[in-house]
Parts: C-alpha cells; sequence; structure tokens
C-alpha cells in the first residue's frame, strides 16, 4: 500500500509542475469540461452510489451520515454547477504585487502561484470530491483525494469522470487522483509524503485531525472544530437578538458555525432569557444552563463545566449569565475552538473592541454565526473552514490554495 | 524540565493576550526602552559572553562560529538599533481590509492580528535573541526563545535586560522567555505544546529543521537551507554576469542564499567559463564541474550527483553545462531547496517565464541571490526565511509574524 500511495504522490508532483503554468482560459475549459462530464456520466456515478449506500445501509450507518453519502440527479447538477461557479471565479495565480523599489534599484514584488500538491482528507461525503477537485485545479494545484471509506465506490467513479475531462483537454490525469486504500495507515503514509506534499487539509472531526497533526511532517492545516460562542451584552437590541440566537442554534445544528454557548450579561438576563428560553424551546432545543440562567429558564438543566467546552453538533444549547463584559471575554478566551464567535449590542465601542479582543477565525457584531461559509463570504466554494491561525483563518477558497512567492527585476546588483 | 517548559508555555499565552490589544505606542516605547537598557547593561551582558566564550573554547568550537557567538560594545550597539529600527516600522495589527458588502448588506473584511505564542529555535547566535524578540513584540507576539546551548549565558543576560524593559515600561516580563535548559529533549517538548504555541520557527540546519518537523504538532515555518542556483542564459550580458557570480558565491559563502551551483548554456561556455573559472579560482573558490564544464576550466574538479544536490556554504561551486533552458529549469526543479534562484538574461520572455517557472521563495533576474534578506527586501529586520509554502515565504518580517481574521458587520442578519 504504502509503494502505491508513494508513487501516486510523485505523479501529484509532476502534474502540479504542469498545472502551475496552465492559462485561466486552459483551467477554466477543463472545469467547464468536468462539469458537463459529471452530467453525461450520472448514470455510472449513481449506480456506484447505490453500492456504496446499500452497504451503508447494512452496516447500519446513522441516517444522517447516510443522507450526506447520498447522490442524485439533483445533487450531480449542484456538483457541477459549483465547478461552473469555480470556472468563473478569477485566477489568483500569477497576480504580481506590492512592487517596491529598493535605494539600489532592485523591484521587489511579490507573485501568486499555487501551493503545488494538496492533500486532502475528508469523510463520506462525495461533493467534496468535486468541490475539492474544482477549487484545487482552479489555483493550479494537483490534488491527492482520501475520502471515507463508505464512499469509496462513489468516490472512484466521480475521480474515473474527473480525469476523463483532464485528459479530454489534454491534461495529465495525475493532476486529480484518489488514494484507493481504505486503510487507516493510508492517511499516516499521506501525512508523511512531505517530499511530494505541500500542504494536507483533514476535514472531519477531532480525532482524525488529531490523529493526522500527531503524524504530519506535511504542513497541515486544521479545519472545522466549533465550539461557537454569542455574547448578548446589556446594550444588546432585543429584537435583533433572539432571531440571531434561535439562526444560529436551530437553522443547521449539526455544522461546525452553529451557535453552542450562548453568554448573557446579567443586567438583561431577566428580560430576554424567559424569550431565549421559549423561541428555543419551541424549535426543540434542550437547554443547558448555570444556576442563574436555570432562574429564569426553568426548563434548563444544570450545565456542568464540561459543557462549556463541547461542541453539541445537536439540538443543545449552553447557557451562562455573566456579571461583565470581561467574564464573556474571559470565558471565550478559555473554552473557544478559535472558529466564530459573535457579540450582540448597540454599543459601537464594545463592537469593535469585541472584534480586535476575540481570537477567532471569524468575529461578528449583530450576525448569526451561520455565515462562516465560503459561498456567504463570497468566495466561491470552500475547501475548509482553517482554525488555526498560519496561512488563512476562516473559509478558504480558491485564493487561500496559493501561496505568494518575492520576484526580484535586477539589471546587475551585487550585494556590497 | 518537562512540566517548567509547560509552565512557561501557559505564561507566555497569557502574556499574548494582554500583547495582542496594545496599542502601537506601547509596544514602541517598550522597544526603545529595551534598546536603551542594552547600552546600559553592556558590562554584565559581555561578562556573561565571555564565560560563554572561554568554555566554547575550551570544547574546540570552530573559530566561525565562535565569530557568531562573540559580542562587542559595536554589536550591542547594533543589537540596540535593531530594536530602534523595528520601533519604526508600521505597526501592521488591527489593520482592516478588502471589506466587501454581501447581497444581504453583511459587510465580510479581514482585520491583521497576532500569531499569539512564538516560539524560535535558534543556533548560539546571541543577536537573534534580540532580534527575534523585536520583531515578536512589534508584531503584538509573545515569544518563548532556545538558543543554542553555547550561549545560554548571553542569552540569559539578554533577556534578563529585555525583561526588565518590559516590566519598566508595566508589561509582563512573560513577554519574552528563555527555555533555561539545553537539553535536546527540550526542543520536542516545545514542539508538542499546541495547546500554548501558535507556531514553531527552527532556524539552523537540517538536521534541526527536521527534528522538528516530525515531532511536531504545532504548524512549524520551515528554514533557511539553500542550495541556490544561477542559470546564465544564452542571451546573458556577460558584463553582468561575472559580477553577480562571484558576488553571489564570494561575498558571504556560509550563509542560506549564496550561490551553489552554476548552470551555463552550452552555447556560452567556451566564451564566459574561461572568464568565470578565472574569476572564481582568484576569489579562492574551489571549483567542481560536469565535463563540459571542465574542457573550458581545466582545473574545476570533477562533480559528482552528490555536488548537484550539496548546500557547501563554503568556497566551493559546482558547475553545470546545459544544453538548453529547459534543462536548466529541470535541474533546478530537482535539486532546489526552494530557496533563491536567478536567471542572468536581456531575453525579457525567458526572464518573465523563469520567474513564473522556479518555484521558490525568492527568483531574480540579473541580480545576486545574496540580496534575500528582510533588510535587502525593505522589511526591516527578519526572523527567519522560510523554504516551505504554507503561510508566507522567503523573509519573515514583522508583517509576517501576524496573521488575518474574519471581522463581520451584521444589523440583525440571520442565514436562511
Amino acid at each position: 500500500m504504502e509503494q502505491l500511495i508513494l508513487e501516486q504522490g510523485k505523479k501529484a508532483k509532476e502534474a502540479a509542475r504542469d498545472l502551475a503554468s496552465l492559462s485561466s482560459e486552459v483551467k477554466d475549459r477543463v472545469l467547464m469540461a468536468m462539469a458537463e462530464l459529471l452530467i453525461k456520466r450520472q448514470d455510472s456515478i449513481l449506480r456506484a452510489n447505490q453500492e456504496d449506500l446499500r452497504e451503508a445501509r447494512e452496516k447500519g450507518l446513522a441516517a444522517s451520515l447516510l443522507d450526506r453519502l447520498l447522490l442524485t440527479e439533483d445533487r450531480i447538477e449542484a456538483m457541477a454547477e459549483g465547478l461552473r461557479e469555480i470556472a468563473f471565479l478569477p485566477d489568483p495565480v500569477g497576480e504580481i504585487s506590492e512592487i517596491s523599489t529598493r535605494p539600489n534599484g532592485l523591484r521587489v514584488g511579490k507573485m501568486r502561484s499555487p501551493l503545488g500538491v494538496v492533500g486532502i482528507i475528508y469523510e463520506a461525503r462525495p461533493n467534496v470530491t468535486v468541490d475539492a477537485t474544482g477549487l484545487c485545479l482552479k489555483a493550479g494545484n494537483s490534488v491527492l483525494l482520501r475520502g471515507g471509506s463508505e464512499a469509496i465506490r462513489s468516490n472512484q467513479a466521480l475521480v474515473q469522470v474527473l480525469k476523463e475531462a483532464l485528459i479530454e483537454r489534454g491534461l495529465s490525469e495525475n493532476s486529480v487522483q484518489l488514494i484507493q486504500s481504505t486503510d487507516r495507515d493510508a492517511v499516516v503514509i499521506m501525512a508523511k509524503m512531505d517530499q511530494y506534499l505541500d500542504v494536507i487539509i483533514p476535514r472531519g472531526g477531532r480525532q482524525l485531525i488529531k490523529r493526522v497533526t500527531e503524524a504530519a511532517t506535511v504542513p497541515v492545516i486544521q479545519t472545522g472544530v466549533g465550539n461557537c460562542h454569542i455574547y448578548l451584552d446589556e446594550k444588546a437590541d432585543l429584537e435583533k437578538a433572539v432571531p440571531i440566537i434561535k439562526n444560529a442554534k436551530c437553522q443547521r445544528p449539526g455544522v461546525c458555525n452553529a451557535l453552542e454557548t450562548l453568554l448573557v450579561h446579567q443586567s438583561i438576563g431577566e428580560v430576554i432569557l424567559p424569550q431565549i428560553g421559549e423561541a428555543l424551546t419551541e424549535g426543540g432545543v434542550l437547554l443547558k444552563g448555570c444556576p442563574k440562567t436555570q432562574k429564569f429558564i426553568p426548563n434548563a438543566e444544570l450545565a456542568t463545566e464540561e459543557d462549556w467546552a463541547t461542541e453539541y453538533l445537536d439540538l443543545t444549547l449552553a447557557i451562562k449569565v455573566v456579571d461583565s463584559y470581561r467574564e464573556a471575554l474571559d470565558h471565550i478566551h478559555q473554552f473557544s475552538t478559535g472558529h466564530s464567535e459573535a457579540i450582540i449590542t448597540e454599543d459601537y465601542s464594545k463592537a469593535l473592541d469585541f472584534l480586535k479582543q476575540v481570537d477567532s477565525a471569524t468575529v461578528y457584531v449583530n450576525a448569526s454565526t451561520r455565515f462562516t461559509d465560503g459561498n456567504q463570504f463570497g468566495l466561491g466554494a470552500e475547501v475548509g473552514i482553517s482554525t488555526q491561525k498560519l496561512h488563512v483563518r476562516g473559509p478558504m477558497g480558491v485564493k487561500d490554495l496559493t501561496t505568494q512567492k518575492y520576484v526580484i527585476f535586477g539589471n546587475g546588483q551585487i550585494r556590497s
């Protein structure tokens, strides 16, 4: 297995060299060709997906996971549309910026260029196979994919179609490769392949990310884990507060940008907590609260220390009444995973201070945390949401899959 | 030992939170205070340095390493001047950019903020202690330093002075900390301290970088190893070529941006190689060449495959005659460490093509590779030269020790 994966890494590196110097037009045409072929070949893709689903059902996979795995004609059309949208995004590669002239006449600037080879490790979501490939290609990178084992046949069928489009347009089929082994060790082999991979992006739960990070010699971009907070300030506009909180918790509770802990300033607890309790209970949310919260929301269970650190990914919300803005900041500093946090306030200075003080990938004033998403931010699709500080933070689009090198225009300068 | 280092990490993280929200003025004043105190306390620094030097001499340290370790009044003044220069650089923290308004009225932008806690591992060069601290503080980061064991007393004396300046200005002395253990395991403990460190930067040889990268769960910025190439194109201006090549090889051969392999287009070998041979031999350079090179430089030794992959860091140069521009690109692609490469040519299209094709942190046209340096590029001092693609490439200044978070200005938006 190791030999096979290393061989794929080598081919990916070779393919990346050619991809790096393609024109935007060539890249966009292959993305459009991929979209077209996905539709044309949908029968074979759906057949493969049916087999995956049958096996997953036999294994007793949860309904929510089966839904993620499921492909339909509509979902294939959505993947194709995603590729077309990526084709229409601006191409960041080759942009030269920040040119300054040094006293000796050297012109020093930066040129945006592809990362090279991107490794992506993800769960049984076949749409990631297509989205990630589209984003990587647009940025001039080759991509080595390792999807969840339950989706192996779907991924094989999809990657075959993507390769067919590459060949049709005269490009190397090694621009996109799928790791065939569903063995967990394959992940570790990928993570150590620093001679071929420039970055590895694990998309998934805490355990997967931890395993990749510990094994990796390839630079890792950590993604996803989101213990997100909203702080309801004493100067909050209560008309905005309830809809934002309900949206952040209920609109799609299973995702990383959903609200997990609500912090409420003590001075407004009495007024707002009963309303919040009612709205969320109506939305089917199980509430856990500190003793002060329980005073105003009697049906809230008592929250423990563990609750403050929990990413429920479910219709559960922890609520804490804080004595001050400072206590809210301290709580967020202690328990946040650096994903998304929001303040609800009409206090101008506190709003700006919150944006500065909170050390998370995305910090909001008066909006739902559910907006942390590449499409919502105008990046097009995203390859994941970075929760680390190196390279980029938050949703990663095409530009975030590139880097900048220094380019220096001289006319004979030597150093004295 | 581990307990002590973890304790330092925790303190560093606490200090980082306060540093992140300091005004530029407060940071600049502490940098100026540090500069002043370095001069005032130079006697104690020089005494500590003398002890380090005495022990290093007893151990038989090489003259070049002793020179790196040596502090003098002039060198202390140079360190102080470095801090003053950093104080006068613009403060990147807090800058908000790229604000766009989404169709729902959300304003999405990016705010530059500190990385947090920066770990730096370096060799016995006491000036790095001061430079790195200055750059980290300016960017709002706390710093955990691990210097070479031979410089331990010098570093202790320097850090004591830096802490004194911090206290004098009312800031936490934990903003700068030195790992006291000179045990090699201390490096591994640091590299795994991801609960406290946001990034670790190993500055040193291949072995150190490899050891840190393999152990690390903290994101690493790899630095320094430079197998640098110059390609002498058939359209080169030979008047520029010889001075550039001599400068890149001889001006300071022991550093990472010095030239290691020269590639010469076959059509100009007969004209230029004898001149180059003469100029470099005169400069004391040992030449190693391919058989075609030996035809025109008879005193060149025969180069082996290993030579192409060697970073000599010495007065030795490998020379290869290539049949074509493409062969030069292939050679660089195969052997470069991604640090600095240059083309010497008057051919406009080839110059631009080289800048695009060569995948290194810094790519030059018609200039010496010796310019790859923070000061030379106008960044002020540098904390190292990144040779990886994640985060930043090339010399890293103050701005490169920051990151960008998304800041979102809403007025009640919820996701539908």
